[in-house]
Parts: structure tokens; sequence; C-alpha cells
């Protein structure tokens, strides 16, 4: 119990200042200050610096990647699929904003082969949404001129959310998503009765399966 | 000649390593080893590292404004103003890629009256794409669920850009422009007869009076 509350502790305080200073603006000895033990324990805890980022980032990417393969496996139809995937996508943003933005902007800190693992978890995920919009293109349900430029303009303008995104904010987050969900509905060239309730409930359930918040 | 052609040598040599590294994660030594100067030298050329960091991101914020502010005086129609933004802005991260990815990483580096001079700037330049987004909401010719996420959601799409283009890419940038062009009017509503064509001359304009790639 002590160990992995320890552990808890020098993650979580390692994924603050990575989150407000960088992986490689972060010193070992920060982080063993921040999580209140010593530059020798810290070792034992979180390995190496690089190995606890690649730990970080891999958390980041297969808590999004699982969710969003159940709820592609769970139906044939494109835009509830895509809207569902906007959705995860704005809400673990959203909710998990420091992991998110360490997932985003530290790929560049990992060495080649911690890269390609990374990176691989992405392309898959990356790879549901082309899934996704490329059969919408093909069924003629969505008009895009290009699919992979859409999927990652969709990827893109729902990542920024983590840039913006406040609890104490203008809109609360429910309705942040729907937003998202009528806006990547238009992009797409689809407008459905009501696009702002599809792929809710398989979100929610994708979500709540895989629920922890950091 | 020569103090300004030192000076554009260490500027290139920080602006290559805060774009790698990140801004906490290079050292002065770095930077004089690689502009090829002695650290004394350095300060001489740059001054502090932050003052640098702010002459980077005040370079990268007012060569995206200028071309941005002219173009939405120069033209009342909405659609014509918004397309603009998203050719330019699009353009500039493609071409300006080390530029953009520091001036949209490292706010979290400066200190507060430097932040809030560069937080400034991107608070215009974002009012822009507001007022136009707005502008054709009120005039009926764009049908957006909230005028401030839709602003912030093209802005991040475009944003992306610098993340994945390259020069030796599948698309030609012009190609590229033009799809997210088509893809904002898709988003915003709107479906010109061709919305590729709109804006492409202002920007231009736009663009060759600023042009300095960095």
């Amino acid at each position: 119990m002590a160990q992995s509350s320890t552990s808890d502790r020098v993650h979580a305080a390692a994924l603050r200042l990575f989150a407000t200073r960088g992986f490689a603006g972060t010193g070992i000895r920060q982080i063993a200050d921040e999580a209140g033990i010593t530059v020798a324990s810290l070792y034992h805890y979180m390995g190496t610096k690089e190995d606890l980022l690649e730990r970080m980032m891999h958390e980041s990417m297969s808590q999004l990647l699982g969710p969003a393969e159940e709820l592609a496996a769970s139906t044939a139809d494109p835009l509830t699929r895509i809207t569902g995937l906007v959705r995860l996508h704005v809400r673990r943003h959203a909710t998990h904003r420091d992991l998110c933005r360490v997932g985003d902007t530290e790929l560049r800190s990992l060495s080649r082969t911690r890269l390609s693992r990374i990176v691989a978890l992405r392309d898959t995920y990356q790879g549901l949404w082309e899934t996704a919009i490329g059969d919408g293109a093909r069924a003629g349900v969505f008009a895009v001129p290009d699919v992979k430029l859409a999927a990652l303009a969709l990827l893109e303008m729902c990542t920024g959310v983590v840039h913006w995104y406040s609890p104490r904010g203008r809109l609360p987050l429910d309705r942040i998503s729907d937003t998202y969900v009528e806006m990547a509905a238009a992009l797409l060239g689809a407008r459905p009765a009501s696009p702002a309730d599809a792929g809710t409930e398989i979100t929610d359930a994708a979500l709540a399966a895989t629920a922890r918040e950091s």
C-alpha cells in the first residue's frame, strides 16, 4: 500500500512538473522534492526520467485508445462512430489536461525505440478516426475533400480543448462536447436531426469503463 | 553587418533548440555552442534567454497579426475574411514550423508581464476570427452553435498543421490550404460555389507584404 501510494505521488509530481516546465526542463531533484522523497529512493519508484515519461505517454494513449476501440467496434454507423470519438477525445482532453498536454508535446523527448512504441498506439487511434470518416465518405453520408486531412483537422480541433478548458469556464463540459460534435458533423458535411445526441450513451459507457482521473 | 549576421545566427540557433528541446530544456551554453560564439558574447547579442524568447514570440505573433489585420480590414464579407484567415494561418504554420511551435507551446515559460504582452497580441488576433464568424452568424450566412467555440475550433484545427506538415509530404501546401478552407466553410455552415477560391488573392498580397521565412 505504501509502495503504491509513493509511486502515485512520484507519478503525480512528475506529471505536474513535465506539464508546466516540460520534460527537458524538469530535473530529478525537482521531482524528488515535489514528491517529498530522496533522490536515491526516487529511482526505485520511477526508474529513469525517460522510463517514467514513456509510462505516462503509454498510459495517456492507451486510456484513450481502449474506449475508442470499444466504441468503434460497437456500431457500424460512421456518424455515430465519429461523433462518439469526438465526444470521447474532447472530454478526455478536458478532464486529463496535464497528462494530455505531456502526451501531445513530449514525443520529441523520447528515444527512437520508445517513440516508435508510442507512435504505433497513436497511429492505431488515428486510424479509427480515418476509418470512420472513410466509411462515411464511401457510404455517401459524409462529403469531405480528403479523408486523412479531415481526420487530422478534427483531431487537432478537439485536442485544442486542452489549452483553454477550465471547469470554472463559461460553458459546462457537456455543452462544449455537444458543440464540438455538432461542428464536427458540419465539417464532415453530415447533418443529422440532432447531432448532439449521437454517440452520447456509447461514450458514457466507454468512459465509465476506464474512468480514472489524473 | 557582422553584428546583424551574428544576431541572426544566435536567433536561429536558439529557435532550433527551443523548438526541439523546449525553452526550459535549453541551456545558455548550448545556444552559444550552436551559434559558434562564446557564452560571454552571447549576452551581448541576445540579452537573457527570456528576452530572446519574448522577442521570438512577439515576432511570431506580430508576423501573423499584421497580415491578418490587413486582410480583415480589406473586406466586409465574413466568408472572404474567415477563409483568408484560415489560409494565412495554415500557410504560416506550415512555412514557419519552429517559430510557430515555440510560439504555441512556450507561453508557460514567460513571466507575468511578458506573458500579458504576448497574450494581448494573441487575443487581438483571435478577436479577428471571432468578429468574422460573429458577423457571418448575425448576417445569417454562417450557422454556428457558438461563435467563440467555432473560432477556437478553427484556430486549433489550422494550428495543428505545424505538427505534421512536411514539404516532402503527400500533398502540396496549396492543396492543403484549399482543403482547410473548404473544411472551415463546411464547419461554419457556409457553402459557397467554390470556397477554395475565396480569399486567395488577399492572402497572397498580405503574405507577400510581410514575407520573411524563418
